[in-house]
């Protein structure tokens, strides 16, 4: 258990940005909020799942678009209140606490300035262990856990709640029209699980994780050293390319940021390029020439991190323009999207990519994403 | 007060028919339906506004979606019974009465289904005195009723509550969008009024005009008597033409089915032509020639009905085809739409025609729609 501060804030922003993949928004504009609701006086704290009953009712809190809208559309605010007080009202007994359902990216603040708001604690672990376009592609979710109910508001005063839905994947298209018809950006929370599912089923520790991993980019920032190895000792990953970005296709189409990029290598990659494919987050990675993607180097759900090659700043895809150097780094995901039934949710066939074949990165026991 | 007979259906469709203006749906498929839950064992009794409590809990029941879906996609049969559950369970209380929304079409079913089902009356009177195609074109939202809570589901078992919408407009895109998403049908409970409300802003005693009306239109058939005049007689309307339809363009659109009609006059309307342009119910009726649209003779809010010029049928846009012999009458809608804030919202720059001037028919009192 731990209480969150302000350089817990910074670290965890950095953190949740590298395990972000390219998506989930930048945390740059949740951290600056979190930190204001911080010096009003507000508190959270963070409790590992050990410590969760199993009869809790817990809520992840999280925010629904694409990122591309959400740099520019401001929250106003009181949406954490105002979407765990419908959703409280709905079931009709108080939410003990909030869950994290996506680590990388904007959704790593979205929980812990609902706990703080409404004085719940945070539990330490997440649906994702990184993150991930649809709402489907939770470790929750795929291991059975409910959808429903859950509640959506926007920053207008709009609130919907889902009472019922007859699959994940309806969730997740009912919830991203109705996210388009907000204007891009909306406020989630959901589904209402036990102590119990949320034990069970969620990626743990992994709000600490992003807090280390951040710290430890920071640390070695401030001292010099080299940020790569920061991220590959506290992840287990590897380094697969550095270069500069020559190229980048970007379409926001139905509430997503799709695209591709082509990065020509520098230093020891130099005369090879890299081809990435994204939804909001990188989804393969291929090593070949200009014009031809070559072999696969990494795969969803494997994370394919990208770092800004100067300061070690994670880049998310609405930030890719030409001539900006990076270094690419592949990181192991949760074991628990590794099985068969997940990879039919996350594997590259779900992202239509069924001709890439998901190899994963070997791991180290007691290291990174668990 | 009166108990809903089997004959009573089969006059309500005919007249629910009429008064459709060629949207709302067919209430064939629905009259079926309510004939079958009667055979069961099931009745409904309609109530006078006169007899509604002011503090009574009230919600419309209806159909959204495209008729063109409509006649294809059947419902379950449990929807209407899940919707007013879903609406009971989120306000904590019970409903009192069920009204119906939209008298034109397949909603003059909607809420007598519902009422029979959950053991409820059913108030006499709608909030259109017609069909409208969206949902802020209501009497009562028109005059500030608050369009939330709502519940909204389909066949598939998926439930949507709606906690809190900032304007009757948001509702009907976030419902539309739902319902597209939901495959272009979805039932809908909206929204919880008080009986003060319905008392004070719905258009009175429709459900009895559309079974006097039907009737009057089956007494006429029976009688080989004219049926148009049967409906001037209880609608205090004119007819504007008769003739042949020679073009229909149409498609179906964000949930709705638009387009528009050609129909060369026959009789004493010969050499003459009607243009009528539709989204999902008649908007606007000019008379010219083959090429150009010439005067507008009515115009929405009032009412444009196609009838079958052989049987009489009332004939929805969805059912326009090449051949078909039409008497087209214009019938003075509801006073309550005859404002200058009601003609905002359901005049014919609402739909896409500010070059159009609304020129409201002439009405004689204690005829028609109030």
């Amino acid at each position: 258990m731990w209480n969150l501060t302000e350089a817990d804030v910074d670290a965890i922003a950095m953190g949740a940005g590298i395990l972000g993949t390219g998506g989930g928004g930048s945390p740059y504009l949740g951290g600056l909020r979190m930190k204001q609701v911080l010096r009003q006086g507000h508190s959270v704290q963070i409790i590992p799942l050990e410590e969760v009953a199993d009869e809790a009712a817990i809520c992840e809190v999280g925010w629904m678009g694409a990122p591309t809208v959400g740099v520019e559309k401001l929250p106003n605010g009181d949406e954490s209140l105002a979407v765990i007080d419908a959703l409280e009202k709905y079931i009709g007994r108080t939410i003990d606490a909030i869950a994290c359902a996506e680590v990388g990216g904007a959704n790593s603040m979205a929980p812990l300035e609902a706990g703080a708001l409404s004085g719940k604690p945070v539990v330490d672990g997440d649906a994702m262990g990184r993150a991930f376009p649809e709402m489907q592609m939770s470790t929750l979710f795929i291991n059975g856990v409910a959808t429903t109910p859950a509640a959506m508001v926007d920053e207008k005063g709009n609130c919907i709640i889902f009472g019922n839905m007859i699959t994940s994947h309806a969730f997740e298209k009912f919830a991203r029209d109705l996210c388009v018809q907000m204007g891009c950006t909306s406020l989630i929370a959901a589904p209402v699980m036990s102590g119990a599912e949320v034990k069970a089923h969620s990626v743990p520790r992994t709000l600490t994780l992003a807090r280390n991993l951040g710290q430890a980019v920071l640390d070695a920032r401030a001292k010099k050293k080299s940020f790569v190895d920061a991220v590959l000792n506290v992840t287990g990953g590897k380094e697969i390319f550095s270069g500069k970005l020559v190229d980048v296709q970007r379409r926001t189409i139905a509430g997503f940021a799709r695209g591709s990029m082509l990065v020509e290598g520098l230093g020891s990659y130099r005369s090879e390029f890299m081809h990435i494919a994204f939804q909001n987050e990188n989804l393969v990675a291929w090593k070949g020439d200009r014009d031809t993607r070559g072999e696969v180097v990494a795969s969803v759900p494997d994370l394919i991190c990208m770092l800004e090659s100067d300061t070690g700043e994670p880049i998310t895809t609405e930030q890719l323009r030409y001539g900006l150097r990076v270094n690419i780094l592949a990181v192991p995901c949760t074991d628990k999207f590794r099985t068969e039934k997940a990879l039919k949710v996350v594997g590259p066939a779900a992202f239509g990519y069924p001709e890439v074949v998901f190899e994963p990165l070997p791991k180290t026991p007691g290291q990174g994403i668990e």
